[in-house]
């Protein structure tokens, strides 16, 4: 699960979360398996899960869930049980998540006509275990039958907007447009769009967040166009402990990424896999306690 | 020829301007040593080359002179002997211009230490004669012993950044750092970067710039993070009958540019070759005439 995490197999910050909830009970199961430690087992899985992507708030927010049920339960004997039953609920959680946040999304959509929305990165099914975040109210007003058009940044490095979000909203017939990244800011100028919609990988408490690398971009299009800037995300997302974008620690990844098996004979490679969207660029924060702006009273 | 620009095996609006000038050349040449009426082929050729990219307004500007240069040439017999002429001395002009512009340019650069310039797509020696337009100056400082630094957005969808601009730069022993289109936002927030410089394929009266698409989104990056964004092209790229840059044509490309051969069942696809940077984002625009402003008295 680990590997899976750390070469984003399994990536999107509320899935990462919920993978990392299962990884510790497989850890612990395969402790047991071979009459090792179970309790080591757990420090060793939350230990390894931890040092997979520095940035991702909902995988501490898991792994500090999975710590604490481990120390609830006394008994070795109960230790898989009741680690399996904290990481089922960890999953079942995200899953109302998701619900609450289309619910609160739908809400800022134009009351009638075509809904055209804009997204970067991939926050939809395939970043959690449901609907998504910032893909949730899209598929909640589809399924009520309003129409919708998705334009979708395609993200590089990884393409996770052309490979992961067309992918899933074609899949469930909802229309979608693949631009590059760059193109965003000419869409903004050039074409009606309704309103901004993004995930976040984690949220500092003044509201600055950060999330896939190109955000900021849009967010700055987005302010010079006049059009609305959302950030849908869990409340796990956001980290009270850090008092504004800063302390995020952003994870550096691999040249690779970027240049391929393409020749730049000795280039250097900027790949940061996050940036930080000031909040003063943010109109709201759709959560699944409701659309919030700072101070965040309510979520602390 | 025209067949290399359409699809981009020639670029950079003033290689395309001088390439299409020795296009016309060819044109004649053919018809000559196939009997047929030259001067039919110069029209034919100068339709044919006009149909292959709209927006870039150095080839309109070549074309014009060949044309002009036909009429000056009563004599069917010396046709071919003037337009050969007539693009030689539109390719010397190029060469110059990059001279000069190098120069203009160099003068904004800080005057001690390492030189840090973001650029986007490649306007440098592969995109004209010589030392290029935006590059120019970073060429001219290097030469001159300077410390550089240059990144260079990688520009998608076809990788000016990182196919052309880091190979160019690097096999001139300048220090490259190659980052998505994305993270330019990201790099002007965190890293020292003096300046950003590109190029442009048509420039409106007053100053809109039409260049590659997302070189509006570094536009807006550098105004939120006070750096200084420049435009580096010769005189002949303004277009003094188009007003403001609503009037510029933007070339919509196709969708496999952005898709390649990778699945997006059902999506359609944003790909505007290009995008227009208000002139109110731009510093200044480093001319073969100099460093100029609005209203771009002495350049009419």
């Amino acid at each position: 699960v680990a590997e899976a995490i750390r070469t984003l197999t399994v990536r999107g910050a509320p899935a990462i979360g919920v993978a990392a909830a299962f990884g510790v009970v497989l850890g612990v199961r395969s402790a047991i398996a071979c009459g090792r430690n179970p309790r080591a087992a757990v420090e060793s899985a939350l230990d390894r899960l931890a040092g997979t992507r520095p940035t991702a708030v909902n995988l501490f927010y898991a792994l500090d869930r999975m710590r604490e049920a481990a120390r609830r339960t006394p008994r070795d004997a109960d230790l898989e049980i009741g680690l399996l039953k904290e990481a089922q609920a960890v999953l079942g959680e995200d899953l109302e998540t998701g619900r609450r946040i289309a619910e609160a999304g739908l809400a800022l959509f134009p009351a009638a006509g075509e809904i055209r929305v804009l997204t970067h990165c991939n926050a939809g099914g395939l970043a959690t275990s449901g609907w998504g975040t910032a893909l949730a109210p899209i598929y909640a007003a589809w399924a009520a039958g309003r129409a919708v058009r998705v334009f979708a940044d395609e993200t590089r490095p990884l393409l996770q907007g052309s490979r992961l979000t067309a992918w899933e909203l074609g899949r469930a017939g909802i229309p979608v447009t693949v631009l590059v990244d760059g193109a965003a800011a000419s869409l903004l100028h050039r074409e009606p769009v309704d309103l901004v919609v993004v995930g976040a990988d984690r949220i500092a408490a003044n509201g600055d967040t950060a999330n896939k690398i190109g955000t900021l971009a849009v967010a700055l299009a987005a302010r010079e166009t006049g059009t609305p800037f959302y950030v849908a995300a869990p409340v796990s997302t956001f980290d009270f402990s850090i008092p504004d974008g800063t302390g995020i620690p952003i994870e550096e990844r691999s040249p690779d990424e970027v240049l391929g098996d393409r020749g730049a004979p000795g280039a250097s490679v900027y790949n940061p896999a996050f940036d930080v969207t000031p909040a003063r660029l943010v109109t709201a924060w759709i959560t699944d306690r409701g659309v919030v702006r700072p101070p965040f009273e309510t979520l602390r």
